[in-house]
């Protein structure tokens, strides 16, 4: 697997009229400071914590430090050069550098920079060069897909079960905390801590669980995702306790039309903003576009957030295999918020829908 | 609290010629990109994930975004003016700049000091001034010292649980999904993902907990914390698995020496090097010195690792108040690990262990 992207991405480092890229975070404060990210994963396979990589059409050079040596050797194929860093990584990083060689200017921080550019041979120019893994890691492939629809699976099942015990009664973080156990359970990790926001907590869109009781009347935003593999799902979905009232009812309703129109807008060749605003627009027509304050969505991979974007500033452009949530939202300050979240895959004439838990209101006690 | 810490930054401040600082991780790629850090946290209590603060002898102002609005409130003193940007963070921050302005080398992108400075009014100018926090975060008053010693109790109390129930025949990772349970399970959270590395695997220092079984002749290292209130733990303890023969209980027995050594030289102004040097000087003398790859130990507070280092490079001179690891190592490739690590706060005249757990050889089964 990782032959093939390296060679994808070799192709593109060209493309963008440089000899190498440097892949890795090189954002760390102290000694060692290579970050192994996402894209170190990605593109090599490993997964420990400290790696830099140098690619490009002449160069396939797989940085580490001491303690990852021999994990290197297990998870990093031979198309790389595995190399140990005597001591500190940049200025092994700096020796291997030539010519034109881009850097992630969003992952490399100031004092980094200078570190490595005290230490550049001559004539290497360092440019930056952010997006570019990214950019590739868009497209997943059969393997990644499958992943991520598993860690779906398993976030539905965590849904069901920690449902079956009812919402009413019990707090905000005892029913995050059971969810995350009901994942381990299933041989997962939570992709992140869940949001589980009842009544004016849910017009909180990123609320931590509070210990306030669930009550009769409550809706409950809950957002959850699992990881296996290394890959994430999300999903939202809000619950009704008891009986929530006329105004909640219509809301959450004008929220399930809207999530439904910004899912028939995916496809292949649809613009990250031209999906968002076919949900949006509901949601103005219903009156409450003020209230809707986020983007409709974004990708979703090896990290929870990722490209492509779908939102008023977008600019990106559906392709197939991307994996991406499609979460429209209503927040009413001091009274309830509501969304709707699910986690497709684009294919070419629309998508495939990887959460399968109902989205009519359910009302559970 | 954030009153008196708030006066003691600013003073740091106009110390080191700057007329404000800005306080928060400007690393992140994207719209917002103003991540509240450890750093914001001690100095405004702050524990959502979105904010940046602006400290000098005449400003306190702190930014979050939408979502966080009603969060800051709550929690953000009123001392400092609360501000939630209308849209990105860093335009917002931008119009709050004047004079000599320090920022956070090691913690801003190259991308991010460029939105920043297209932004900024005249005669503003952004000086590197990474490290100042945290040069005042390592003096823990009473209510962190608790938090923190209440994570060792806890640590300390999840690795008996565990024990209890014996280690041969469970795999590694198993072992530290308990272990983790536990921690949860006694009201905190883990501080980082439990290392637990039985024979061979002890040789990487920072092993992940594999399907690997314990076996009797193993020695396993176990390196774990708790989290609570936000303050970490961090204990390492290396047991014996039925017979693991005399080279390896030699090996157990220097480390142990060496981690008394390190123990019996730390107090308020020794260096962090020389505290290094007293149990490296040990596992030297004992012919082990080159299997011995890292420092003697770090700080620990709101994050895993902070300030002090204490090891071969180290500048550092340890001050009371500080809390720091001592966790000397002997690492047989291929062979086994072992590693002793006690969590201490430095005193005039020595140190209070905050690690209860006994340091003999403890043979299970």
């Amino acid at each position: 697997m990782s032959a093939a992207r390296v060679e994808r991405l070799a192709a593109l480092v060209a493309e963008e009229g440089l000899d190498q890229l440097i892949v890795g975070d090189l954002v760390r404060p102290g000694d060692s400071s290579g970050d192994a990210t996402a894209n170190t994963r990605w593109l090599t396979g490993f997964g420990g914590t400290s790696a830099i990589s140098v690619v490009g059409p002449d160069a396939r050079v797989f940085i580490t430090d001491f303690r990852y040596t021999e994990r290197a050797e297990e998870e990093v194929g031979d198309d790389f050069e595995r190399v140990t860093a005597a001591g500190r990584l940049l200025p092994e990083l700096a020796s291997r550098l030539s010519g034109r060689v881009g850097f992630d200017d969003t992952a490399t921080s100031v004092a980094n920079l200078a570190k490595v550019e005290a230490e550049l041979g001559e004539g290497v120019e360092l440019i930056p060069a952010g997006g570019l893994v990214e950019r590739l890691r868009r497209r997943k492939d059969e393997t990644e897909l499958a992943a991520i629809a598993e860690a779906a699976r398993i976030a539905d099942d965590a849904y069901e079960s920690v449902l079956a015990g009812g919402l009413a009664g019990r707090t905000e973080r005892e029913v995050a905390t059971a969810v995350h156990a009901r994942i381990r359970e299933l041989g997962a990790e939570p992709s992140f801590p869940a949001i589980v926001a009842a009544g004016p907590n849910g017009a909180l869109p990123h609320a931590t669980p509070s210990d306030r009781e669930i009550a009769s009347g409550d809706l409950v935003v809950w957002d959850m995702g699992a990881r296996i593999d290394g890959y994430c799902s999300d999903c939202t979905r809000t619950f009704a306790v008891g009986e929530i009232g006329e105004p909640a009812r219509e809301a959450y309703e004008l929220v399930r039309v809207a999530q439904r129109a910004g899912l028939d807008a995916v496809r292949a060749g649809v613009g990250g903003e031209q999906a968002d605003e076919a949900a949006r627009a509901v949601i103005r027509d219903g009156g409450q576009g003020d209230n809707f304050g986020h983007g409709l969505g974004h990708g979703v991979g090896l990290e929870v957030h990722e490209a492509p974007r779908l939102g008023k500033l977008s600019e990106d452009v559906l392709e197939p295999g991307d994996v991406v949530t499609v979460e429209p939202g209503v927040y009413v300050p001091g009274e309830f918020g509501i969304r709707i979240e699910d986690l497709v895959s684009v294919t070419e004439d629309g998508y495939r829908n990887l959460s399968s838990l109902p989205k009519e209101l359910r009302v559970v006690e």
